[in-house]
């Protein structure tokens, strides 16, 4: 299956819930911390609890290599548990020179077995190729992420543009197998539309919502009228929406809120 | 012993090589690709070689996660391994938002033992804060990379100057720990020289000699008359110096060699 086929499959609404798999020891319930492997049976619950309104699983690889070795094989075991049906997004942020982007391309792909990685353009074109050979994975490009340090370099001002839309434009430039998308924070709206216009329908992924303070009102009145399938990331509200050691209710709910809001 | 007198102790000339540890199974000799930890053992023959002749490693963490959690504990372990009178760098280009960037920072300082990691500056002053809290741990931020992509994004024309000052001004802004450096190629001495103006004496990692084709003596012409401690690194060019079953002495006839052409 492509890589685009099995988007519009797990996002059949063009619009649907991505969940962040961003575990934390301190903020799980209890049986998790003292587990043998606290990040892949907290992780399992939360996948139980939440795939009936996810179409996405994102895991942020920084808060399994913060536990060395014993993290990695714990991602990889998470990545193995998430139903077929959803996309596997490895939130990695990575960016390097060729041969070394083509050993990251190994990790993410055939290693942890990702559908996506998430990587950063400051490189350039030839950081992100190796990442593309294949119509079955691919890419979402950091364009204006959904963090205060985002005006430092990205909304600089180049030429009448900015920055970002540099960005816009290269990875649209880069979507030959049809495997390249954007990560546009949902806190600035008004940039997102700007980016809309010039997005020529690749996929977003969209930071912001929840904790770090976006809201799903101005972000679906950003989104109306494109046809970008977008995925709405959404972490520590869903993930630790409780931490009492039966969180699956919890965090069912929190799912099936925010998928709501977004569908309705 | 902060970082900036560990800088002065492993480079005391001011200008030193820098030994990029970045190993391809299918590139080394045939002894190491069928050894049980290959990674590992072929990195302990590079750094008993050339350790005479160099101030830091530097392992890119691309070539070892291409691996899994098996390639992870061999960099761990790599790491254990490199003598304490050497600057040890994690090229990682690791960049996020700052509770992410939190996560890296554990991941490369007390999980790896780093002295500094290379960061990516696309996502602003907070990505880059969570790592510069300890005075004997410091960052590498890429302001020049020495790939050809680096014109896409990095020199874009911001105000009459480049994106590439407005990083380095930015680093600059950071360096209340003395623990902030810059990545700048060796490609392109007239911009690293342009780049030694603004740079307010941070220490450099320099890529691009060698394989990559950038010349130690332009190189050398560009640096002088600034204070600015260096760490030049060759990857390539010394660690496959020769895929002989006993290429302990090519390496370290190659690492003699830069090292004598960077103190000459």
């Amino acid at each position: 299956m492509t890589l685009k086929d099995k988007i519009g499959a797990c996002c059949p609404q063009g619009l649907g819930l991505c969940v962040g798999l961003d575990p934390v020891i301190a903020k799980m319930p209890e049986k998790y911390q003292t587990a043998l492997s606290p990040l892949l049976e907290f992780n399992l619950s939360i996948i139980e609890a939440s795939a009936p309104y996810v179409c996405a699983y994102k895991p942020n690889i920084a808060f399994y290599e913060a536990h060395g070795s014993k993290g990695w094989d714990q991602l990889k075991k998470t990545i193995e548990a998430i139903p077929d049906d959803k996309l596997v997004i490895v939130d990695a942020k990575r960016g390097d020179i060729g041969n070394t982007a083509q050993a990251y391309a190994i990790a993410m792909f055939n290693e942890l077995k990702a559908d996506m990685v998430t990587v950063s353009p400051y490189l350039g074109k030839d950081s992100l190729i190796p990442f593309l050979n294949e119509n079955d994975k691919g890419i979402f490009v950091l364009a204006l992420t959904s963090n205060p340090g985002s005006a430092d370099i990205q909304e600089l001002t180049v030429a009448g543009s900015h920055v970002y839309s540099h960005v816009v434009k290269m990875a649209v430039s880069l979507n030959h197998n049809q495997n390249v998308g954007l990560v546009v924070g949902a806190t600035k709206p008004e940039i997102l539309q700007e980016i809309l216009e010039i997005s020529d329908g690749l996929p977003l992924l969209i930071p912001g919502i929840g904790a770090q303070g976006g809201s799903v009102y101005a972000l679906k009145s950003a989104l109306e009228g494109y046809s970008n399938p977008a995925f709405v990331n959404v972490s520590r509200k869903i993930i630790f929406a409780s931490q009492s050691d039966s969180h699956e209710g919890d965090v069912r709910e929190s799912a099936m809120k925010i998928s709501d809001e977004l569908a309705g």
